[in-house]
């Protein structure tokens, strides 16, 4: 369908989507690397990660699966983290472990991974900005044997991919997407855990934040966060009790490795009988999508961003055909989204 | 009138007045020591303080009365302070004089001592809980001869009167009484600096905590009263940003006194080698590789890296002594060596 509704929003350059012979040979490869897709509506989903406005559709997961269904908390930092910073990152991690908590992060050096380290023997998770299957960094090819071993690598992007810069940005928000908070440990002023914090607060989640002194320049982005609001973090309690009343009704804290059952998903957009045509399996949108519809929210739409509720109220159609425009809009690159249902021309 | 109102009033044991004859010699005591009495009422009276609940009917100052009348702010922390932490709080002593505000301190060693450095130039005043005349420490004997030429020294206890331990939260509360807020810099829990930040916010001051790494048992007070509403402080901006409303209309800064007074050095007195001693720190003082050596530096060593000329500074050693304690003191696994001749304690 993408390519066709990216034409009728008049994109400038087509989409192309990959053919019936390159998806299944993806899938092979997925396959092969023991690894496993979950799309988003899928049981096995992140549920706090479905919350999010632009959730990935579908992940890429190597290892333990069923601890993407636990309560997260995702502890990111500086790469050039003082060991003291490394230290209390991997500390603070065991204590999160042991309150039922499992990590996120991004398996950078540094607090990354001292985090993860903490969190391994109660559940870890790295989600990386490359395909799950590329170790970006040499000198965490231990830590990712032990992920995979014991834990889970999760991507947005497919088997092979080598991460670049632009990457980053949106790793960072899945890692702030699947958890209920982030606790951030030693940022400098600008840094990328300051973008992960940003996110996070975007969606709603809780924003930890470790002090530190003024005279230590890493320490200046916790500061700025504990400045703006963030929970100031000396110990786990900090984080546990803060979090407490989403933690209500969690699965209590066990084992993660048992025998893992690899569950077949139901795709929420299966083939129709025979042909190469794709069609949604759950209901219909009849989608109105014609220019007239185009024409009405184009006109409602300007640099300030609105409600899609309340297009949806001006434009007098069901929520449904104003989401099926806004989606061909987005993939002419003429929409933008934003946080809280908000949309804006761009 | 006050020992027959007590009579009435059924007090137990009587109050008895002193007689003129020693209220005139207390009061010639008072001129032969260059002091003066301010009483409540009075215009020299400093006027936040007199807005204070239980206001100290009389004070006596030594010094400077008309630094008095100018806005101020309390600098405190903690006695056994880091090097990084007495720097930090003479720099931001010296930036607040700088924005027009006098500091007020409590004379102690560490903080308050380095407070009451950084603020000479511009006008500081340490509030005593003894007489003014009693110098407690001796080891801060040149900074009380520098604040009586360029500061001034007030007390609410009557002249000769020895300080002990129940007077010291007394004199808390005018600290903080004289000031704008009370900016706490290095503060273990359940420490001194506290309670005076506690009179603040009874008084309606504010409060402002300089953030630590919580590795740092000197930054545990701190970070508490950052949790409950502190403003962080990171420089002498963050202060008088937060004081701008209070601050419009108040005196421009000018220079204290006309006749330019040399000023100390910045640990104006040291130990000498042999222990009950002390000397003038200007002298050379012989590298002392002993117990009180390593003393000094473990006192001045937190988990926030500091250059190790600043020790050598704030130590009053040669950099070779210092070197061998630092040395010995690695030698043992309690110092951690960072690139830039940086260490910390580990």
């Amino acid at each position: 369908m993408l390519p066709r509704l990216a034409r009728r929003g008049e994109r400038a350059n087509t989409i192309t989507a990959p053919s019936r012979a390159e998806a299944e040979a993806e899938l092979a490869a997925i396959g092969r690397a023991q690894a496993r897709l979950v799309c988003w509506g899928e049981p096995d989903y992140p549920s706090a990660l479905a919350a999010v406005e632009d959730a990935p559709p579908i992940l890429t997961v190597l290892g333990e699966t069923q601890l993407l269904q636990r309560p997260m908390i995702a502890v990111v930092g500086a790469r050039n983290a003082s060991a003291n910073g490394r230290r209390f990152a991997r500390e603070l991690a065991a204590e999160l472990g042991q309150g039922g908590l499992v990590v996120v992060s991004g398996m950078a050096r540094g607090i990354d991974a001292a985090a993860h380290l903490g969190g391994l023997e109660t559940g870890s998770i790295a989600v990386v900005a490359g395909g799950v299957d590329v170790v970006y960094l040499e000198e965490n090819r231990g830590l990712y044997d032990a992920l995979v071993r014991q834990g889970a690598i999760v991507a947005e992007l497919p088997l092979g991919t080598e991460p670049q810069a632009r990457h980053f940005p949106r790793r960072n928000r899945i890692i702030s997407g699947m958890a209920l908070g982030v606790v951030v440990v030693e940022a400098a002023a600008r840094s990328g855990s300051l973008i992960t914090a940003r996110f996070a607060l975007d969606q709603g989640r809780e924003v930890f934040a470790v002090p530190g002194s003024p005279l230590d320049p890493r320490a200046r982005g916790c500061n700025d966060l504990l400045r703006h609001g963030a929970t100031l973090t000396e110990t786990a309690a900090d984080v546990l009790s803060q979090l407490a009343p989403q933690l209500v009704g969690a699965e209590p804290l066990r084992r993660v490795r048992s025998v893992a059952v690899p569950v077949p998903s139901p795709i929420p957009y299966a083939a129709s009988g025979g042909g190469s045509e794709w069609k949604p399996a759950t209901g219909s949108v009849e989608a109105m999508a014609d220019a007239d519809g185009l024409e009405l929210i184009l006109e409602r739409l300007g640099p300030t961003p609105v409600a899609v509720d309340e297009l949806v109220r001006q434009c007098q159609m069901s929520a449904a055909a104003v989401a099926t425009l806004l989606l061909e809009l987005e993939l002419a690159g003429r929409v933008e989204r934003h946080p809280g249902n908000l949309v804006s021309s761009r």
